[in-house]
């Protein structure tokens, strides 16, 4: 484990503030400078319009922004730049009254909304098959018109915030805890960033770095400056994407400092940590309902400072936005990213590729593979942005580090838990991706949400997925261009060169639904090709059409000429996935290469009518589906049928609260279900109506082979 | 479901005072005076020294209680009522410290804690076997000293609290929803109840009986009261032992008003429930961690009128205490009794017959079937008080009616989890008895517990234990005697008849050993014997010596002459429990008559060496079992042994986090303990040392007898 650098006295750790930081000469963090990133190289991808990924690029382009923005409107969070008084503001009613429970006004959120959508929109508008999205002038002008807003609504000092600017004056910087101003502050960088790239226009831009200027003004390593970081993670990433475009020290200072700062008890704020100074400050006696006293900021991931966590723990989306900043900056940073990464995918994550079991918190268990299924098993939440963000710090990961095990949960995430945030015609949503329905919970989606981050989170994922499909860097000495396959799409990128010239890579693939690729390689002469492949865990019979120079874990390396085709093919036959023994969960999910599956009622109506939430419900080890090709909603897919070896127990010798076992007959009998058992791909659940019944892990019913059926 | 009597304005629930007490005139309470009861009933049972129960008594008597004195005195509680300051007191340091998360001071329990140890002190001292007890006039001297303490401690006003005296005097009466101070009442008048049952002296009594006054004076349905009720119930349940000994309908009507005025919205409380009512009054915003809004009193039973409480909620000792007053008053109360109980043993219960998933709030989860048997499994706490807290409203409900399920979870609580709760040396303690231990959580025993609720608990319990073990009833007109048998238990019990006459019945028995019983049975010559025979629903082949004349449900009713014998006999094979499937558990737990085993690391260090905390450990369902006859800390037990029928699963292959299934192999392999598995009774368990490292439900193993052993 790393080891924070500390320079304290009183036993406190202690950040030595700017001179701690410049005192690291052993860390080294240039590669920030010089590492691809998604944000700006999905800026050379044109996405194949007939493929996969093209058609879902489609979907969002046309019909999910466009939905997102008539949401964005009715909700009040588009007019509210304008600093006029809205009705939803009226919500401090915490005390005696129903409201959320962490007294949080959804308000208190909606720059993240508008930012996320701006961020979401700017990619698709400024990506290289921006032509075919039909609303492209509409999304200009709202984009501008937000800008516009934004600029106006900026104070004079360049704070930001319209909560604080127009319901609590008096509240700006008192309680970054709980109160997102950093957060907020995060987004609408990223999406200022993004404006810049799709306008060249500085004008947003610019609004922003004041903003950051007016944080940096208050808020640093200093002893006039007040120690305080984000509650909400975020603000961290979004400044190293800016110290990524502006060169500038002070943003990488700050960036950094927010990141030491964190968990870190200092002398000058009477031995304790920021949220314990901050709140005692405040005299405020009421605590939110994840702690039980002041110091206990687990779910902030404040309790230590960065380097001595152990243990991924809290809100996971947090958690993920802290870790992501943590895996770019590097160093040290990088060893927790990967460190508190591994603890959250080897014991804490869903088969679907989702995060956090605790609806009460949205966030981890503590518990290692305490994983139920459902709300009636004890919890599941698996929010969509926890999977987006866990894409955010695996990408951040592997630019510094080919790894086959990160881009593997990078191309789950993306393929089950974040792309089925969003149903299939563009207009619903889901926040929460339980495995499995229970009692009157249908896993059904939803129009909007009253705190609607994940949507439009989802469509800046979708608006910059070119970035996630690879690396290129060029190699101006070797004359070499490196290549590096996360995401196997349909797509082709140009490279730009030294002296104008463009290299040009055009990949073809089947995936998800095949292993087939082909890449046509386009270089001028004198110019080579160093490729990495991905060689996913779930390919069998993997076959390359050129000798493999060396293996990264989970990638293949080829050199190539300057002008080249290449191809792959592997198999990917059905998986049954059996989780962890201490899961407590003798089950079998059924997944296919990197897509997981789920059985819901509409496929299944007579066998869940009679056993509601398909509970008791088991397939065996060897079996067997027949694959289907299928249209929904425009998307194929594969679907699959266990014809045969699909049972359910007997449930009547089952509802006995004990019962005990009669040692002349089998303790669980199963019975054979005639039309066996239909399964669609996870992300294309909950869009063809109904109840929204569901369940994605089964029983394993091997037993049943035993058994006389 | 039973329909609250509600006579109300504007839609809420309001009781009709006084009024509406008396209008009830199709409730029939009457039998509260003419129901035997446990309290009373130990009083003429001598329990035979020698027998499995007369050891326990032993050691309760002669270890246990003096145990607990000396624990008394040293935590303070013992010479708090002398009214000085204790350093104890001081934790009013809720905000911004670390200290227990409600915020309540472990002082605040300390009459509770002294209470029950006077209580159960008294029954032991006070019970026909009392002159084999070591320490009678230690205790009868403590017992002395403390009451005279407890009398100069009252207040001119009746008024009779140590912490809201010495501490917090501006405190009386305005949080009756966190601070026990009813609670606190009750158990110093099931105390004084008791003493002077013992002392015959009324000195105690009548201290209690003007502090119940004083209640009465600033609690009730009239305008001029305040209509509150005890956060943690008791109160109710003491005060209607009170008017068993009173007859004093004033005394009556209080307890019933405070089973009507829970959870009801009054015209005066501004349409609010007393609660919320009450926080408003004293405006303070901080809610316990169980609470998200003020009205959310679930956990304290007062979300609801209790006849509109369909599921059992919330703290599990509160939840009973409560039911044990409602059953006790009877009426449309004990069909809420029924319901609720019925709603816990189905859907709620550990094996061990205990209750409570929820470490967090010492309560029931709300899930039916959730229950994870350790802490890595999400929780589980089965708290001892809560488990006594069952015994006393099973009880209640069967004086009303005799029903053998209800039976059988009296003595399933009180041989396992009740009796568990204390070690057999007579020094230690548990408070939660988790089914399994996990990671460095051993369950061990403690010597005290800051709150400390259950050792004394567990002792008074144990006091009246002849109380629980039958009911006497004399019908004068028909010169029959009414024997009902619940517990078996070797003890010759006296019935005083009419005219001074005697009759008495010597019950010997085997159990909870072996299903031998047999009872010598002598009245007078003119009587007659109507005795109802306990019917275990673990029992097989069950046998009598006489007629059957009918049979309650799980009873086998006889009747005899005047001078009888009369002798049963049942098999108790060991039975492997299977619970609910939706537990998600497929596990099988051993029992043996009403006892239920556990294996523990002492008895099988080498497996747990390797398979911690027995994780992967199975049994199958056709396991036969060696039994030994052993003596643990002088108490006799049978312990069992699993030769050839336990197993363990291949870890290696389940620590992947998803492992694909190679259908060429077994999905879960299973390897052959070749020292079989051993069984101590649970309640035995933690009495020899160790960490604590035990489990009591195994993974069922049969897919093992298909596979090569």
């Amino acid at each position: 484990m790393g080891q924070s650098k500390v320079n304290g006295t009183n036993g406190h750790h202690t950040v030595n503030g700017v001179n701690g930081i410049d005192g690291q000469h052993d860390e080294d963090y240039s590669s920030i400078l010089t590492r691809s990133r998604p944000q700006e190289s999905y800026y050379f991808t044109a996405i194949e319009p007939n493929s996969f990924y093209g058609k879902l690029r489609d979907l969002y382009a046309n019909k999910v922004l466009k939905t997102q923005l008539e949401q964005l409107k009715k909700q009040g969070s588009y007019d509210a730049f304008s600093l006029n008084w809205h009705p939803a503001y009226d919500i401090r009613r915490l005390y005696g009254g129903k409201t959320r429970t962490d007294g949080i006004p959804p308000s208190l959120f909606w720059e993240s909304d508008v930012g996320k959508w701006i961020e979401g929109a700017c990619y698709f508008l400024s990506s290289p098959d921006a032509k075919q999205f039909s609303h492209a002038s509409e999304f200009d002008s709202a984009i501008q018109e937000l800008v516009d807003m934004i600029e106006k609504a900026q104070q004079p000092d360049g704070y930001l915030n319209i909560y604080f600017t127009v319901v609590d004056k008096e509240g700006r910087f008192k309680n970054l805890r709980d109160l997102h101003e950093m957060y907020n502050a995060g987004h609408l960088l990223e999406a200022a960033l993004a404006h810049h790239q799709y306008t060249g226009s500085r004008q947003f831009l610019d609004v922003m770095i004041r903003n950051v200027d007016c944080f940096i003004n208050h808020f640093g390593p200093d002893q006039s400056q007040l120690h305080g970081y984000p509650g909400h993670p975020e603000f961290e990433l979004a400044i190293l994407r800016l110290y990524n475009f502006t060169k500038d020290q002070k943003h990488f200072n700050f960036a950094k400092y927010l990141l030491e700062a964190r968990g870190v008890t200092r002398d000058d704020q009477d031995g304790e940590t920021f949220f314990v100074w901050e709140a005692k400050q405040r005299n405020d006696p009421v605590l939110p309902p994840t702690m039980d006293t002041l110091d206990d900021v687990w779910y902030h991931q404040a309790h230590k400072p960065i380097h001595e966590q152990e243990d991924v723990l809290g809100h996971s989306v947090r958690a993920f936005y802290l870790l992501t900043a943590a895996a770019d900056l590097g160093g040290s940073f990088l060893n927790d990213a990967k460190r508190l990464w591994t603890d959250a995918v080897d014991n804490k994550m869903y088969a679907t590729g989702g995060f956090g079991t605790e609806p009460r918190f949205e966030g981890f268990s503590p518990l290692p593979h305490h994983l139920p299924q459902s709300t009636g098993e004890g919890g599941c939440y698996a929010e969509t942005c926890a999977s987006i963000a866990v894409m955010m710090t695996s990408e951040r990961i592997l630019s510094h580090q080919l790894d086959g095990k990160v881009r593997d949960i990078l191309e789950l995430c993306l393929l089950n838990n974040v792309l089925g945030g969003g149903n299939l015609e563009g207009n619903q949503f889901s926040y929460a991706n339980k495995q499995a329905s229970w009692g009157d919970e249908g896993e059904i989606r939803h129009d909007w949400f009253e705190v609607c981050c994940c949507p439009p989170n989802t469509s800046r994922t979708l608006g910059m997925l070119g970035g996630y499909a690879w690396t290129a860097n060029v190699e101006e000495d070797k004359r070499q261009i490196n290549l590096d396959i996360y995401i196997l799409l349909s797509a082709t990128r140009d490279i730009p060169l030294p002296n104008g010239q463009i290299a040009r890579v055009k990949m073809e693939t089947e995936m998800p639904w095949s292993g087939k690729s082909t890449w046509k390689l386009d270089a001028p002469e004198g110019w080579t090709w160093n490729v990495r492949l991905p060689k996913p865990d779930y390919a069998e019979n993997v076959q390359i059409s050129t000798n493999i120079i060396e293996s990264d874990p989970g990638f293949l390396s080829v050199a190539l000429d300057h002008s080249s085709t290449l191809s792959q093919s592997f198999d990917m036959p059905v998986r049954l996935l059996a989780p962890h023994l201490s899961t407590g969960q003798d089950t079998l999910t059924v997944s296919r290469g990197p897509i997981v599956y789920t059985a819901e009622a509409y496929d299944n109506a007579e066998i869940e009518n009679q056993h509601e939430h398909f509970e008791g419900v088991g397939i065996t080890s060897n079996t067997a589906f027949k694959e289907n090709h299928q249209v929904i909603h425009g998307i194929p897919v594969i679907t699959l049928h266990c014809e045969q070896a699909a049972f359910v127990l007997n449930r009547t010798e089952l509802n006995e609260p004990y019962r005990s076992v009669n040692q002349d007959k089998p303790a669980r009998s199963w019975k054979k279900l005639d039309k066996g058992l239909r399964f669609v791909p996870w992300f294309a659940r909950a869009n063809r109506g109904g109840k929204g019944h569901l369940r994605t892990a089964f029983l394993r019913a091997d037993e049943a082979l035993y058994q006389n059926n």
